[in-house]
């Protein structure tokens, strides 16, 4: 049986963070050839270097996950943190974009989707910096998003928040009290989104079905954003 | 091999417009049983009568279209077009929902999919009564989803535009001169969506994959929205 | 001493409700001649007839507010508090600008100042039929402002929420805990707006330096909104 | 007589560009004391330095502008434009801001004011880098106004484009045929806003009337944003 992704070469960076081993296990049950890259992506020239390694791909998962740092209020956050944000989930970003582009332009075809977060879209106490590299990346879509879509190419966001991964959810956090009462008073729907739920969304965003989408963020998070 | 929608049973009001037939053509695809209702739904009781006929159902989809008629200036739209909006597209929205709810909320499982408009989001001069009705369906899932999320009900809307369908964009408007420089203001994308590419929207958020949105709206436009 | 709207004629409507004595004294500290009405809108010549008896105005604030009834479930919702909602808030906003413009259009000046809510932006439990009917306001704001820009006509709204008026936070509620807990779940900013805040919200947009304002709602709500 | 700012002392930072000289003259014409910096603000220190210099002060307007460069694609951008937009606008907000919130926080009162753009809302093709940097400021105003709200604080942005300045559109521009097809195709307004006119909204929302706003965007665009 073909998958739903079946003949798709898929890049999806930073595989071991965030929702990368999500996307990637998913992505494969539907057919996927994934390429899996951990490279730190700081460096001015790794994103290139991480493209051109790949090769041709038909879907860039642009996955870039930096520590929430939940709790520094913005009138305390040092210069070092605020960074890293950046460093870490903004500027890659560009650089990848800038390295997939032009041949998927030249192709008339290929998809660049954002693994960003609801943050970018609502506000929430405590994660100033973290929002606002968030925001960059939702503002950025959307622009390129426009640039990309005369060529046939989808440059779309997932704007999760208030999903199971081990980076901003450990079990040492999700199994108090307090986690309870956030949940209650943040998140509708009651519960955190699942990786597979999450990614199932991936998994669309990346197919032939979904070539009518250009620069928007999806919401995925509960009814958090609503 | 099964479907993504197998098992369920589905209802799809005002079947033979707007989206109706391709919804229900790629939901059986997938394996649902679809009950497609084409009840006029204007009457105080039709919305009642409809999902008691149905039976069980596991997801509603709230198919309701009035025409747009595009271009009457607001300083100038009689009240019985004003109307007709509401009569056709509001009202009955809320009446399905409160009929279908309630054995959802009991079976703590069920989706509403409604499929309204992306100018329900934005604005576009020369629509007023249909954007201020779309944008009623817009607020009223907005909140509904919020109430619905507890009980592990989603509630969501696809807001379209731009997409093929004879009650919109018949092919004596598609075919001018006049509608190709209207997609090129508008439309980044360049053309209009197919009504598959919006049945698989709809396909993918009645599925047991999206469990996990509540209130949203999901602007299906070519980049119209952003 | 000139007050900031001196020598405008302004009316408004449902003068002695929500939030229509606030703007009628604050309008007129500043210099306007207040044109205060308390007829009920919801007959479909009632407008018309305002409108007509006001004479020629250069601002219209179409305040408009039925009860919100908070608390009952859209599934239990019945059809006369949901229809109540459109005919006093939202069929009334349409005959009103109908009535207004075209005077306006031909002066080329003028403006329509809409006071509706935060609640057509965001979700809100419990509030669905005044939620949805808050949202037309909003869609039918964001159309009409721009066909009215080309007039240079401003057509915008207050999308206020959380602020002091007698009919949706009596003093019998706001002296509660249960308010309290309200408050602090709900509003950043930790207490209501005054009347006199909102209002002075109304005399900017309705005075001279707003006329590069187009169709848009203004969130008034101590960052609930965002 | 009293302005509507008498009494404040008000801080402007890069006031030489943007919309620096018609705040400041605003300003100053309601009463208020505005300390007007014209520093660099890319140095690591600089932020820090031009508050201390400044003393105490009521509100600071964040205004801070980089060059567009409209019309470079992503797919072409270079790292210089792209960096100069985040350490221009992006990492500068953020000093400031840390800089001046503890005062404001320990006296509970005083605002901040961005000077941002309309890019940060909607997209723009052709202006990738710089709407990514501006809607990292929309995002941080987003969720430092909410930090800030509870100490009665308020932290807000103008999202302004298509306003008169000499930064993006030069005479040299605006009086081009293809500057009217953009005016045309782009501004429900049909014109450019007046510099006094964004000023007369930095005013009201650095008085003392716009002390229930927080966290928000105020879009001032001619109708662009809806």
């Amino acid at each position: 049986m073909a998958g739903r992704l079946s003949g798709k070469r898929i890049l999806i960076t930073q595989c071991n963070d965030y929702m990368g081993p999500a996307a990637a296990e998913r992505m494969r049950a539907e057919g996927a050839e994934v390429i899996a890259d951990a490279s730190d992506l700081r460096e001015a020239d790794a994103a290139e270097r991480v493209v051109g390694a790949a090769g041709a791909i038909d879907v860039l998962v642009a996955n870039l996950a930096a520590p929430a740092n939940l709790g520094v209020a913005a009138s305390e956050m040092p210069d070092e943190i605020w960074h890293e944000m950046f460093d870490v989930m903004v500027h890659p970003l560009h650089r990848l974009c800038r390295a997939v582009l032009p041949a998927m332009y030249e192709r008339k075809r290929g998809k660049v989707l954002v693994y960003g977060s609801a943050t970018g879209l609502r506000g929430l106490a405590g994660v100033s910096a973290y929002s606002a590299a968030r925001s960059a990346q939702v503002g950025y879509v959307r622009t390129v998003g426009l640039e990309a879509a005369p060529h046939n190419v989808q440059v779309n966001l997932i704007a999760q928040n208030w999903t199971e991964n081990p980076a901003y959810f450990p079990p040492a956090f999700t199994e108090t009290d307090a986690f309870n009462a956030l949940l209650e008073q943040h998140v509708p729907m009651g519960r955190l989104g699942k990786p597979h739920e999450s990614a199932a969304l991936a998994v669309f965003l990346a197919s032939d079905d979904a070539d009518f989408f250009a620069g928007q963020s999806f919401p995925f998070s509960g009814g958090w954003n609503q």
